[in-house]
């Protein structure tokens, strides 16, 4: 029996990172029938957004090397969007080439993390981003922006909100539909969302990207949701990125927020069980167990 | 930086359950100089409120048959409170003898756990605790009640917020100073909680006790808070309650709670780094690692 909360929105569109953001922060490499099988069983649990595959070079995210191969191999499911991160124009043209429709770009907050992750700076990443941005456009691709480290970083501590601001809005304005804010190192806590996205003009254009380092990220995301986003980012089981420890999570998983919004009466066209059974099929192959506690309630109750 | 949150208390009181309903619910039974050591520990990180153990009787939690050792043993801080859990009368006269001045009882919102916790109905549970409360209160004793499976039990599914509100009103009419609201089995989303906590006449008397089983616990206090109260129940490190896998919390863990609380601005009057110093000593002892996020963190990072 579903609790509607006041204030929330009636639908959630659940933008599901696993297969990129999830597998290129694991430390096994999966094989990629595997990978399409992924992409292929969550289509099938109802998703409707799966970001599939990265076309950065292999040196980076050798996880991620084979994007060609899996994009030729996925069977794709009707009425379901499988966008792809490409990160500067050489990672375009290879999407292009493949017959991408949609992408996503990755752009940093902070200026050290810019530096670090995009051997850029603050300002001068968008030298990189706008002929990405500009040609994906003119071919008719829709472009997603991520914008990482919108809450801190670990060198610089907390990101000032008008500066999450200022590269975001920038991004909008270039036509990227819309904006991922994303708390890579998972430090946020609610008041914080709050403010960064009251400080945005319109709030129907931001997603929320949140890691669950500090166990914050489904607070967050009420925070967010009472704040007027609907849509959520989130990788089925919790996978991806363990800095810390073996079964330190990285994104909020999946069936953790399926969990909540169902809960809360919020339609999100998801089946709970399937996306269970995936991710305990999904960690056999990783071998470790999934870092959602629902996974881990529902799999041994 | 905090980041406060329009609608939130500014001062929270945590309620620490750890040596008491984090502890009973271990496998590994824990020597009675280390529970004293992990209470003052507690105590010198900043908790003003301990429940210290249970005056059950020991065939039914033999991790805490220690209590009169324990209380005899405790070395205690000035201005901070050690309730202790009292089942029935014969546990309230063994707490009396040792001098506590503040206990709790619990209660269940549902007939099946009233039948199967208590071996009591949901109406005859008060035969006993009516005596129980009559007695403290008349000893100088104040009094706690507890109200399990509050969101759902796993018998009878979801709990009509009616029965809980029943129990919980009664609880308070026979002078218990706080209700604790628990979800027992961690089932409850935000909408459930909000719904709860304004079916009651004082949410100013209400407790939260949340348990993370399904991710939602930090979620729910969110909810809690935004509706009004302003004590939360925790357990260090998420101790207790791992009924379905090794790594699986029970209890909200402090330190993500006061994650949360720093963020937004929230006094609690914890050093978390003396409760994550805490876990982590703890967590060796029990031969596992915590469940909290905070602790995985910090203590890896």
């Amino acid at each position: 029996m579903p609790y509607p909360m006041q204030g929330l929105p009636r639908q959630v569109s659940i933008y599901e990172v696993g297969p990129r953001d999830g597998l290129q922060n694991e430390s096994a490499v999966v094989p990629v029938e595997v990978k399409a099988e992924f992409i292929e069983r969550l289509a099938d649990a109802g998703h409707k957004i799966i970001e599939a595959t990265s076309f950065v070079h292999p040196t980076w995210v050798p996880q991620l090397a084979d994007a060609d191969e899996l994009l030729a191999r996925l069977r794709r499911k009707s009425g379901v969007r499988y966008p792809v991160l490409v990160p500067n124009e050489r990672g375009l043209g290879r999407a292009l080439d493949r017959g991408v429709d949609e992408i996503a770009i990755f752009a940093s907050a902070t200026e050290t993390f810019a530096a670090k992750n995009l051997n850029r700076g603050l300002e001068s990443q968008f030298d990189m981003f706008e002929p990405v941005v500009a040609r994906a456009l003119e071919s008719g691709v829709r472009v997603r922006a991520y914008v990482s480290m919108c809450f801190g970083d670990p060198w610089e501590g907390p990101t000032p909100v008008s500066q999450v601001v200022q590269v975001g809005e920038r991004l909008l304005g270039l036509g990227c539909y819309q904006l991922s804010l994303g708390d890579t190192i998972g430090v946020g806590t609610p008041g914080h969302v709050t403010a960064l996205i009251e400080a945005f003009r319109s709030p129907e254009r931001l997603a929320v990207h949140f890691h669950d380092t500090y166990g914050q990220a489904l607070g967050n995301t009420l925070a967010a949701l009472q704040a007027g986003v609907t849509t959520i980012d989130a990788s089925t089981g919790g996978i991806g990125g363990c800095p810390y420890a073996e079964s330190a999570t990285g994104n909020l998983a999946t069936e953790d927020l399926v969990w909540m919004l169902r809960g809360l009466g919020i339609e999100t066209g998801l089946d709970l069980g399937k996306l269970v059974s995936t991710s305990v099929w999904l960690a056999e192959l990783l071998g470790r167990p999934s870092p959602s506690r629902v996974v881990q309630a529902l799999s041994k109750g």
